[in-house]
């Protein structure tokens, strides 16, 4: 039994989601289907992303994750499936994809007629490409009869993560509902740093902030700020009880530095 | 296997819409359960029967689509199993099914026994009524068994489409969640038209606008209007990248014109 | 066939409730998921409670019901497995279960390895302990494996209901996605009123008002306030077509007073 997963920034005050679901469900009756995220902002291509890399390990093998966050539809961009980490991945090839489907990978264009569903609408792929191609998926069959093997795809610009003499480097590339920052300075980064020798520099709008670095933000006292390493092993910034988006006014981009007090 | 589906006004913080879901379960355990929309603003009925009208046509033959936006719930308006085009429609009788549930159709009221959760609260006819009818008809009892079959049907006023000598005149029937502006003006009501030819204008709250008609917003410069057949078949008017709704100030009932320019 | 029910305040932007869903899926490949909420204020345990009480008791004996409002992720409250009503619930020992998992129950704290998923994020116990923990309950392990059995859980504070001498106070505790207010005034506190003798004065923010008691809100004028005992076995105070949350100012903890006119 295929399971299919959903990001889209589709929102949820329309049947575009369910548009696609149907198709699905019409080529794969038994198909499990899961929601990620639909309230990705409107075509914010990296959040929609972050949300499927955020989720898509944790599922089980051969699972299809379809993302949708489309600012180019009805243009020339491809329409890809792809074989990654032995699941599969469809979306548009703008990078929505790029984060959660990690190399080494396998991309086809997905062109043949039985992964389409005609006329194509030049305004909605989601139902009338994706959904098809994850549906013919779901029922078992190949990636690459999707179409033609491509050798390159679209990535998201990574996240800055710099290492200057002293200091780490790295920016804020994701806030999550609770408004943690996520950021793009790695478990790994972090190894080669003393923990209670280094000091935490975030660049917010209102000024610079020097969070704790702990465990977790139960470490803290409520309304305080700390860094630690988040479940997606990045270290995140967080107000204990509260959002440190709104207490340091940072957001995707916002600078952080790492640099021994010594 | 059944499917069922909901759309509902019931939002995201109240276990409303999973009530619902498990008394369908209780009944066919089996049911595969799919949300169309539960963002619909409150008791705006004809929002909530444009989302399910945008799927409930991609979904296989035999599904069961509840709809419940209902702000005569305790009244006597009437519950309603609707067979149309294969598939089963259950809603109050308020116009919230009519744009999906389309003429042929066969109509009954839900009134017997089996088919509602006794006692029936006054005010969660979705809980006590439209699920367990759902439920008995994806556990496969026939719509007929639900109550007497009735020939009326409260029906959406239909959104204007006038054609006046030289040009068609309609409206905004729907902003969805990018701004898109979706029309009354169908794809056929156009195929009269010369494209090249055709001035459109939209009388939004901030100014009278003429959208280029074009394939898709792709084929316009972004943050530029542009107005294309949607993948409902309707006219819509958008901006690329942005917003069509906050762009013009047009809302649903704004008016649209399309003219030949000779 | 397991059903497992996830209330949360992850919110609809992150992949958080997907990744949860991953590892279910993982342990138990056929349960069927249902979510409840995930639009749960931040860190609103209380709302949490409610949501899930409101649907937990709709679904069919061995549904397994996920609820994670948890401000205090990562500190020492036990992480918790309870029987109660022939159901299971999994979450965190903080009041989240305890609206919906009722007296008598069983409470068994998440010990075993087979119930975690290792490392355990200081951050992120949904993905690491509690979903694991309701994988294993979906495919058939006892709850009993789950870890030591604990004869205390926390509570949420009971919502107030006092009678004095020719009174009932009770307080609003919550406010659902209508504005509807919910009070803690149960159905048979009532039954000692005579309806038609009965004043109800709301103190909200703006001012007392005394709603009309009727039987749901298509008994009053539209924009008209009114009481009623709403579908969950609570006196509920409405507006019709519009929200008595906006209309009166009040919101969780404004006290109602029920007093005999005569």
């Amino acid at each position: 039994m295929a399971i299919v997963t959903f990001t889209t920034d589709f929102g949820f005050s329309d049947g575009y989601v369910a548009a696609m679901k149907g198709v699905v469900l019409s080529l794969a009756p038994t198909a499990t289907l899961v929601d990620v995220a639909h309230g990705v902002p409107p075509q914010d291509v990296t959040a929609g992303a972050v949300a499927l890399s955020q989720a898509a390990p944790l599922f089980p093998p051969g699972t299809i994750h379809v993302a949708i966050v489309d600012p180019g539809v009805g243009s020339q961009r491809a329409a890809l499936v792809v074989e990654a980490g032995g699941s599969l991945f469809v979306g548009p090839d703008n990078g929505v994809l790029s984060l959660a489907a990690r190399s080494p990978r396998k991309a086809y264009r997905i062109e043949a007629p039985a992964f389409r569903r005609e006329p194509v609408s030049p305004t909605f792929h989601g139902r009338d490409i994706f959904a098809p191609a994850a549906g013919r998926l779901a029922s078992g069959v190949a990636a690459a009869l999707a179409g033609p093997a491509t050798d390159t795809m679209v990535e998201l610009a990574t996240p800055t993560l710099r290492r200057i003499e002293d200091h780490i480097e790295g920016t804020v590339f994701h806030v999550d509902r609770f408004g943690n920052l996520i950021t793009s300075i790695s478990d790994e980064a972090m190894r080669s740093l003393d923990a209670a020798d280094t000091d935490i520099e975030l660049e917010g709008e209102v000024g610079r902030f020097h969070p704790l670095l702990a465990r977790t933000f139960g470490d803290v006292e409520p309304n305080q700020l700390v860094a630690y390493v988040g479940s997606g092993g990045q270290l995140e910034i967080a107000v204990r009880d509260g959002s440190a988006a709104v207490f340091t006014g940072a957001s995707r981009g916002s600078r952080v530095r790492l640099r021994s007090r010594t």
